[in-house]
């Protein structure tokens, strides 16, 4: 039996002619070193067809691919809404990516275009000549006659100014029929071996994952809301809030490159955020000034997303406590679009045990399946116990990578379902507790200790700004944990009383054996403790282990 | 260029897995004569594995048809998820259908089994022998047993106990791979000409339509919300709420046949639940019982959803002053899954104009398109003054009906968009306010004149109950407005008032010429106005005008 329903395409082009057409008051809003300038989604439609316009003046044709190197703002937007609409493929480029990584991206996917910010021409010139495919470099913000475009031009490619090319566009634009499974973005993910691998999103999955997102159990958007993406356009395309926003109708607060705590709690003040979400170190710098400014309040927030790596209860209840803001977690990565689990209270839940599921990666949306997998591939109970690799599956799942020749590749599936590389435990209300990366697992005399909750712990702790955990090798134990620890600005603490506050959480056989204090946690190129880094520090001497007593 | 998204199908199945899997401890909650009964999800995914076993073992197989006949209450809801996550087709049917329509439906859709309510043996057993495909039937319910199944058992067909045939099954199922494109379940709509029509929902659209439930602009369900559908699930799915509360993991609380407002009031607060759906008169009926009981107070309930047929404002205001519960109006068709807009506010709106806004059909959802279109087939501007028939398309509203050979349908689609048959106006935000049915409007001297427009402000008067305005043929004029009017218990109000107090909203010649007080509006199967009765008695001379003087 056939069903009569309509043979509707989901596509990024129905959520923007409908965020535009039906929400034509709503607004971006980005920051700018003075204040912020905004834009009407009225007029963000006109643009977006004018970007269209311009880019297929350029020979932009079929699904060419064309890359933003752009911090979140009303540009990076309009790329956004554009690229993909006109049947091209978007392929955000991570402009903290190391010159020998964001040469080989562009250079795998074949960019033809670079949109990129006034503000990153200085960044985006000394790889420019490096970008094989590039033909047009397009230099967008409101300071992009002034910005250096000499140092692009030696690269040899055409530079022109954004807002010349869509001047002489129309403001209407022939937009193609697109099929929901075709290409609509693209971004890579770094791995610890091997290039960086190609994640491309359908049409289709980002408009599910953008429905998922307007949904009760995320964000439950409106068009009353307003919403802040901290978290990086061109970092799992801003766990999807731009699209989202869109979709919604709600306005769009966005920070460009203002992320240091002081500008951007005068910019929450300023555009009046409902919703926001960014790494818990960004809100570990604002709570520091909210702290400090016990004047300032966020009152216009309802809900703050956070996750890109474990949120601290601690930074949750500091938050709660001392600042009346709702901090949730939430779960993915690049390959899941990035949401996959949300990490909201169930029904009843009060007290200690509400901290306890907030602590958690949070609780499986409708959408994604999740299961955990033992070492000898069996599936585990799902019973909050049995500690395994996590695998997902769902619409906006990926299931494989972009041309990769990575022979780690079909490591990454198993029969359908996506291996996260997380290693924890799924409850029967579908809560995922994460105890580690699967490769910075710490197995010491056959049992697994979770680097997770020890750095949970640690961050806790008064004295403590940051803490990465990773296993070193031991003749006895095979591995045993070794806490790195930042200690905040004026503060002083020992590895004893750190190893003392531990105990009162912990078995004795699960605490570090040895301290490091360090200045500053490596980071990867998306934020997150590179503990691969820390690991080779330890095995070169370069780590100062202070000795327990 | 491809994209590496997961090929992962929207279905009823996996909703219902994700409801009863990660929501296991939310409830269904069903109203009985003395109060409730309830189960788990848990219990609810067992039980619908039962059903589908039992079904199978009926000789349900590939896409054979499944009629319900029952009131919304447990036992329907594992029809809604057995029935199509097996790979069969759910046919709601209505069990207000006049007998000719309801075997006139059944034998067009081929159903093979009905599932029955034990309330409802006594409605079907008339016509249980005219359902020609018809082989089992099963009776559901706490007094299924009780119920009179020899009434039943004289038609031929096999007669079975619900319970009995569940017990007899696993309580897991081997759920077949279903295309998210394969129908799931179909729904009935009377036209005002010809025989019933077939909706055929798929899987796909039913999923779709469920998600944007979900979202904020529609009820933002979480799974810490209880939905009460106290709109039947065998109309146009109960509204989408019974799948957007498995698919959110929201609790049920399920009205059975307990609709008149007294024991509904008392379900109400014995349930808690947060949201709720059902038409004007429903809630008409409770406003009335809540002024008559100042004690009773309804405050678990965050959102009323309220739609079917014009929402009086003035009945949305006694809620909100008198009772402190806020009502928001939703328009949508069988055709559409129904929900297509919902009349939520815009951001900074208040008072008067806040009420107008309430007062539309709604602001279209994303993923449905809408515009107004002449007579002369032209599309009229999007003004919120041009008025025209309303088109709409997407991926939850039909393409055409089942196998029917209705020389009508052909007209019912526009170049792929549904003309829903209703006329009105949409403005620049995407709000659309209707006037009338096509086949209600009044012409009068060339101009329209709205029928829903008068009916709203009449309804506010304090001694009207109900109005229903029509169009009478006039010599002069074409057609003249006649008002019908269902006068309050104990209230009295003469035709010389009731043109007075219009005349303050309306122009001279917008006034009806005529009214006639009758007792009740008649109604379609459906609940709706039933204008072309009244149209007719009032040829018929039937209808007793007052006269103005």
């Amino acid at each position: 039996m056939k069903s009569t329903m309509q043979d509707y395409q989901l596509t990024i082009a129905s959520l923007m002619h409908h965020g535009t057409g039906v929400h034509p008051d709503s607004e971006v809003v980005t920051a700018t070193a003075e204040g912020s300038r905004s834009i009407s989604y009225a007029e963000l439609g006109k643009r977006t067809a004018q970007l269209a316009g311009a880019l297929r003046s350029l020979g932009v044709e079929g699904d060419d691919r064309v890359a933003t190197f752009q911090w979140n703002n009303a540009e990076h937007l309009e790329a956004y809404l554009a690229i993909p609409s006109m049947g091209a493929v978007l392929h955000t480029l991570n402009i903290r990516l190391f010159p020998e990584q964001l040469i080989y991206v562009a250079n795998h996917a074949q960019d033809k275009v670079v949109i990129v910010d006034d503000s990153l021409v200085g960044l985006l010139a000394a790889q420019l000549p490096h970008l094989e495919t590039v033909t047009h470099v397009l230099v967008a913000g409101p300071d992009a006659a002034a910005a250096d475009l000499d140092s692009l031009r030696s690269s040899g490619k055409e530079i022109l100014l954004y807002e010349d090319v869509l001047a002489d566009q129309s403001e209407t634009f022939d937009w193609p029929e697109v099929d929901e499974d075709d290409a609509a973005a693209m971004c890579y993910t770094s791995g610890t071996t091997g290039n960086p691998k190609g994640v491309v999103y359908s049409h289709r999955s980002a408009y599910l994952h953008s429905m998922a997102a307007c949904t009760g159990n995320v964000a439950g958007l409106t068009f009353t809301d307003r919403v802040l993406p901290i978290v990086p356009m061109f970092h799992a395309n801003a766990w999807g809030l731009a699209y989202a926003a869109i979709m919604s109708g709600a306005s769009l607060c966005m920070p460009d490159r203002w992320l240091q705590a002081e500008p951007l709690v005068r910019f929450i003040n300023e555009s009046r955020p409902t919703i926001s979400g960014a790494v818990p170190t960004i809100w570990n710098d604002v709570l520091t000034h909210l702290d400090d400014h016990p004047e300032v309040r966020l009152d216009s927030l309802r809900r703050i997303l956070c996750g890109g790596s474990a949120v601290p209860v601690s930074l949750m209840q500091a938050l709660r406590e001392r600042h009346d803001l709702d901090m949730v977690q939430a779960w993915g990565m690049t390959e899941t679009s990035p949401v996959a689990s949300v990490a909201t209270v169930p029904l009843g839940v009060e007290g200690e045990e509400a901290w306890r599921y907030k602590g958690t990666a949070g609780r499986l949306l409708c959408g994604v399946e999740g299961r955990i997998v033992a070492d000898d591939g069996s599936v585990l109970p799902r019973d909050g116990e049995a500690v395994g690799e996590l695998e997902v599956k769902g619409p906006w799942v990926t299931a494989g990578y972009y041309a990769s020749d990575d022979p780690e590749v079909e490591e990454k599936f198993d029969h359908g379902w996506l291996r996260t590389g997380d290693v924890g435990t799924l409850d029967h209300l579908g809560y995922i507790t994460l105890t580690d990366r699967a490769k910075d697992v710490i197995k010491s005399g056959g049992e697994w200790i979770s680097s997770v909750d020890l750095e949970n712990s640690l961050m806790g702790h008064d004295a403590v700004l940051e803490a990465a955990v990773v296993g070193i090798p031991d003749e006895k134990w095979q591995e045993r944990p070794l806490a790195t620890i930042v200690v905040k600005q004026g503060a002083t603490v020992t590895a004893d009383e750190l190893r003392e506050y531990l105990a009162t959480d912990f078995a004795k056989w699960q605490l570090p054996d040895a301290f490091a204090f360090i200045d500053e946690v490596p980071r990867t190129s998306v934020g997150k403790f590179d503990k691969k880094v820390l690991r080779q520090r330890f095995r070169q001497g370069d780590l100062r282990v202070e000795p327990l007593s």
